[in-house]
């Protein structure tokens, strides 16, 4: 097992990662203050590891709520139906939550936390390869809007997150790939080294080799982790962690929640970022051919949806989280390698990107 | 004007307190940080505050969201069309928001700034004297959830407060003795003095005489800063400010929103609490007496709702935020004057309370 921390003060808490944590209830226990437990999970991966989890919440009274499985039910609907269950099982402010599930179990689940009579504890114990190296860590918890992604929400980080690589063997292939295009997000950003290596053991990977993945796992969560760390609530780099993600997140909206994975979705906006970045003449056409091969090599998707017009693409992107006073900021490459982030791009250069001229 | 200061680090902020606030923009653009507002008010308030506040907001681009009024809107459905009609209005990170109204509107107001984009600045402007003196400072905020008051929300400050004491020329009688309850209680809480002051000079108040009222708010204000910048998230002394409260709560949630106002449930509550320490013969007789007294001279009601059988109570009470693995906590009193947060009063005395014995 490898431990990693994010150093956030009186709110720093760890990062165990390895294989079969999750029959190691003395990694838990710790961090559990009250006599009560809540699991939140989906009905997917309930079967495969709610009874495992039960052995560790064992001596607490626990309340399992199980949610539908999908992007779709990221609602305030939704998370109002984990309340109503909490309530009934009289949860109070020493409740701590579990999130067991990908990205949108580990979202809601720390909202609900965040939120639950003004904020009680919660644990990630992510099972995509998304939500270990992106979702579970650095406490951006939140739900969908219909205008938006991710639009309501909070910044608030849970005690613990504990990511047993073991989970990834119940996880199917289109789910892996979508994964690693946050795992390769790290490379992109900041870390050629990282993206050479992710180069060569890419088959590896995609044939789930557990050396392979606890590597490029805890490779990305410390990345992850030093980000979180310096810039907790995104005043600045933090938001080096959106590439991709504002032409992302408008796909997600305009093909509607749940139609493309969200590692797909931002797969396809890195490589617009990257096209937007070589049009204005910041990298080479053969570096964003490298973009594209990577992450096809993930089997990853690397063109926009043909349904999606340039103005929808606008329309979109305007409520992005990273518009402020009107004006959009995006992460752009500076190299192959290298990320910023930048309000100073040119509108033009990215109409012929949305446009796919 | 008088200003007082609730010190909370690198998230102090001000309370301004006097006549005509409204019409001094000064005092509230220096809190603006981007080039757009957010009004949030009711039906009832609109038509008399919102152009008042539009001259305020005049340099920025605005928009307005007018509630139903009511307890009874103070949901997570109601919460969700606020952020509707932001992300149409394309709102983003440095909008302001502000609150423009009594209890209801703060808290959601408060609510919607805490989990909007994960967070925007907002600005009080209390209408009633209830959130003038109690809502509007501290942090809580929040909706309520069928099965309990305030179950979902979060703690999270304001830039500033505003309170213009000119705006409660136009609340109706009830809603100003509603308010009373909740100056009445720092008297209970911690305050012989102002008790003294509160029984001379409750004809005074109810008569609107500013100066009185001033004071009282005053006075109210500097208590519960003090409180708030001791104890922001309730770990201890801040729980005192909920003497009354888990009963009254209890009556609001069980008679149903909007059917009590706030403070009417707390005044009864308060007898309540009153009770149950006399029974645990930590008062007198003559001290509940007084508490009533003074309760019914500010024109507030001292029976609970005879639809409220005792099991009702306790259910509802069973749901309380002060309930930490299954014991709940109550604020009762020591000494007219004086109260405590405690664990160990006698729950025989509570059913008899209950029971109306």
């Amino acid at each position: 097992m490898k431990t990693l921390t994010v150093d956030l003060g009186n709110r720093t808490y760890p990062i165990h990662i390895g294989s079969g944590l999750l029959q190691h209830a003395e990694l838990i226990h710790p961090h559990i203050q009250g006599k009560t437990t809540t699991i939140v999970s989906n009905e997917t991966i309930a079967p495969l590891y709610l009874d495992v989890l039960h052995k560790i919440t064992s001596p607490y009274r626990n309340t399992d709520v199980i949610l539908p499985d999908g992007e779709v039910y990221k609602t305030l609907e939704v998370e109002q139906q984990i309340f109503s269950q909490m309530l009934t099982a009289r949860c109070d402010r020493k409740t701590t939550l579990f999130a067991l599930g990908g990205g949108v179990v580990g979202d809601m689940t720390g909202f609900a936390a965040a939120c639950y009579q003004r904020g009680i504890p919660f644990i990630q114990v992510p099972t995509t390869l998304l939500a270990m190296v992106d979702s579970s860590v650095g406490g951006k918890t939140g739900v969908n809007h219909p205008l938006g992604k991710n639009m309501i929400g909070a910044f608030y980080q849970p005690q613990c997150v504990l990511i047993d690589i073991d989970t990834l063997d119940t996880l199917d292939d289109q789910q892996l790939s979508a994964g690693l295009a946050e795992v390769i997000k790290y490379g992109f950003i900041r870390d050629l080294d990282f993206l050479n290596w992710l180069d060569q053991n890419m088959d590896k990977l995609l044939q789930r080799d557990k050396t392979a993945l606890r590597y490029a796992i805890y490779r990305s969560c410390q990345h992850k982790a030093e980000i979180v760390a310096a810039d907790e609530r995104e005043a600045g780099q933090r938001a080096l962690l959106n590439l991709g993600h504002t032409f992302g997140h408008a796909i997600e909206t305009g093909m509607g929640y749940g139609k493309w994975l969200h590692g797909e979705a931002v797969s396809v906006g890195m490589v617009m970022a990257a096209e937007l970045s070589q049009k204005m003449n910041w990298i080479s056409k053969e570096a964003v051919q490298r973009v594209k091969n990577l992450l096809l090599k993930a089997k990853l998707p690397i063109e926009p949806p043909k349904a999606m017009s340039a103005t929808q693409f606008s329309d979109l992107m305007s409520v992005d989280k990273k518009v402020q006073d009107g004006v959009l900021s995006l992460i752009l490459m500076k190299s192959y390698g290298e990320c910023i982030v930048s309000r100073d791009f040119d509108p033009v250069a990215l109409q012929a990107v949305l446009s796919r001229e």
